[in-house]
């Protein structure tokens, strides 16, 4: 195989536990001795061992001269574990492939130098492209201390979701909604606003047949309207709900002696980038939205929002008062518009689904530098 | 070559002529003779020469047992041009490869069945799929005398045509631009209504490099709006507008002295059947309407439309007021929903284009029977 191609593998090592690593990023790494795979790993659960150690204790004697590949830089310093660097040097490596440099200030090279600095040959760069699209709610996370926030909504072709009178089961096909169970269970907390609640009593839960791992619930509901019945703060996953200062106090003590966290702003309307500040701080690393327009519309003026996921189902609704999925106030002129990147389109089953970046900068940015 | 790859360049012939022969279809001919190509051509404009004619005569002395390939069956009548059968039976074709049948009552099977009676073998169904989906318009004029409709629009990846102050310059880049002129030159007519006419003034000629062919202009416009120098009645394209019974007759006599064609009809509001029936007694074949959303939510109502092209561009506008593709009263249950079946996704410049197909039946129907 060629460099590019263990790379590849270890990147999708790195895939397959995309989502169970928070506040880690997912890691690959594959050992390569006399072009044979020695061990590969992925880390599996922050606190755990890292996968380019766990890569290089599968290979065991094999690791002296062995080439070490690993989708991100080496950590150089002691978290929770420690460093790596000092154990690839320790166990005798010979060469280190990395794909994606680490932004955490802690890391940002310094893994990289340590190595170089014992004679250890680094080459870093491989498949890169791949491994910062892959990193990118790390990027996010760890430059601005705030969750990576995907916006979910599913739309009729004409951009509905749901008829004038509010009837929205279902847009989308079977197949689509068990594609939005997968990326549930890839986002570390899914969030809705209070009218979803009350309209659509959702559960939020990742039903997957293989899949036990749920996502936090967090609801946005300013003045604490949720029913002490409601789905979303069952006892299948944790629920948070965010409340504005004058939201009455008895129903926040009810709801924290049911278990639900409840976490009140100093604000009459809820503040979003403080929401994102104090999800941050519970390590939440990728966040998922889930509507409705209001909600979507709030995090969409406030800019708080870098990824687009958006079923199209294979029908019209049409009507003027039919909802779309970005609500609330609008933008004046066509030069204001929220700028994408689309980046993936895929069929699942009868529906399609687009997967877009929202770009950082407004239309006078190159189109495709996000 | 086989005889699908025969079938396919007969096609391919077919569809390079496709929009420049209504009221009749576009087809194609390849002549065979030994396993060379001995001739080939397509219909290129009603009223002259069909295809397998034009190949056969191509073809000369080789003609005399050659196999002939066309896309939809040969003629049985005199209509503008005498009986093609006849000919393939004078000219001693040995066999005939035929795609799809023609529905003309007229033909519908005489054609074929003549082949046969004097000893030609005839094979039919090669590459049917494809020959069906290029003749979708011509069955469908065939069967109602209306032109096939499409609608075409150009929204936001949220739905929106424009902002809230209906600011709509552009939603998409200029090579779907561009493609939207493509689109025009292989219809046979193109309809607006008057809202569009007074806010944007378009000229709705196609405007490519290497196309002369413009469609004719239909306005909706029931009550003689129309400014005298509005772009859409100059002289680059003939212009046909509709009014209802109460539009202002010193309107309609200064609009006819102009050279436009005003067609009254006996209502207050517009009836969308009426005016395609007009048309198709006109031979117009293809309809593009391009709406505005009043427009285009009035033939989604009637059910008189057959495909949907719509541009998507990598941008969100929001908004509850912005207008999305289908405008005026929409439908209260999700099982009232328009069913599409979803025939092609492309990238245009940075803009996806989706071809979907309005499915004649409701969502009982078996999905992808249309």
């Amino acid at each position: 195989m060629r460099k590019e191609e263990y790379m590849q593998l270890a990147l999708r090592l790195a895939e397959s536990v995309s989502g169970q690593t928070s506040p880690n990023p997912p890691v690959g790494s594959v050992v390569v001795k006399n072009g044979r795979i020695a061990g590969m790993a992925a880390h599996l659960k922050a606190g755990e061992k890292h996968a380019e150690r766990l890569a290089v204790e599968q290979a065991g004697v094999l690791a002296q001269g062995a080439e070490v590949y690993v989708t991100l830089e080496p950590c150089s310093h002691y978290g929770k574990t420690p460093p790596c660097a000092d154990f690839l040097i320790e166990k005798g490596i010979k060469k280190v492939y990395v794909a994606a440099r680490d932004p955490n200030p802690l890391v940002a090279g310094k893994g990289i130098e340590k190595l170089k600095q014992a004679g250890i040959e680094v080459e870093t760069g491989i498949c890169r492209e791949q491994a910062e699209t892959l990193y990118r709610p790390f990027y996010h996370f760890i430059e601005t201390k705030m969750p990576f926030v995907t916006i979910k909504t599913a739309m009729s072709a004409d951009g509905k979701i749901a008829t004038e009178t509010h009837d929205s089961k279902w847009i989308t096909s079977e197949q689509a909604r068990m594609d939005v169970h997968q990326l549930r269970s890839r986002h570390d907390a899914i969030l809705v606003g209070i009218q979803t609640v009350l309209h659509d009593n959702p559960l939020l839960t990742s039903r997957l047949p293989q899949s036990g791992k749920n996502p936090i619930r967090i609801v946005l509901d300013t003045h604490l309207r949720i029913l002490p019945e409601a789905a979303v703060i069952n006892k299948d996953a944790p629920s948070v709900i965010f409340c504005g200062k004058e939201a009455p106090i008895d129903k926040e003590m009810s709801l924290k002696q049911m278990g639900v966290e409840v976490i009140r702003q100093p604000h009459d309307t809820l503040s979003i980038r403080e929401v994102l500040l104090e999800l941050g701080k519970k390590g939440i690393l990728t966040l998922l939205v889930e509507g409705g327009a209001e909600v979507n519309g709030s995090f969409l003026r406030e800019k708080a929002v870098q990824q687009l996921v958006l079923y199209i189902a294979p029908k019209v609704i049409g009507g003027n008062m039919a909802p779309s999925p970005f609500g609330g106030r609008g933008i004046e002129k066509m030069d204001e518009t929220f700028p994408l990147v689309f980046e993936k389109v895929e069929q699942i089953g009868p529906d399609l689904k687009i997967t877009a970046a929202f770009r950082k900068e407004g239309p006078g940015n190159v189109y495709g530098d996000h």
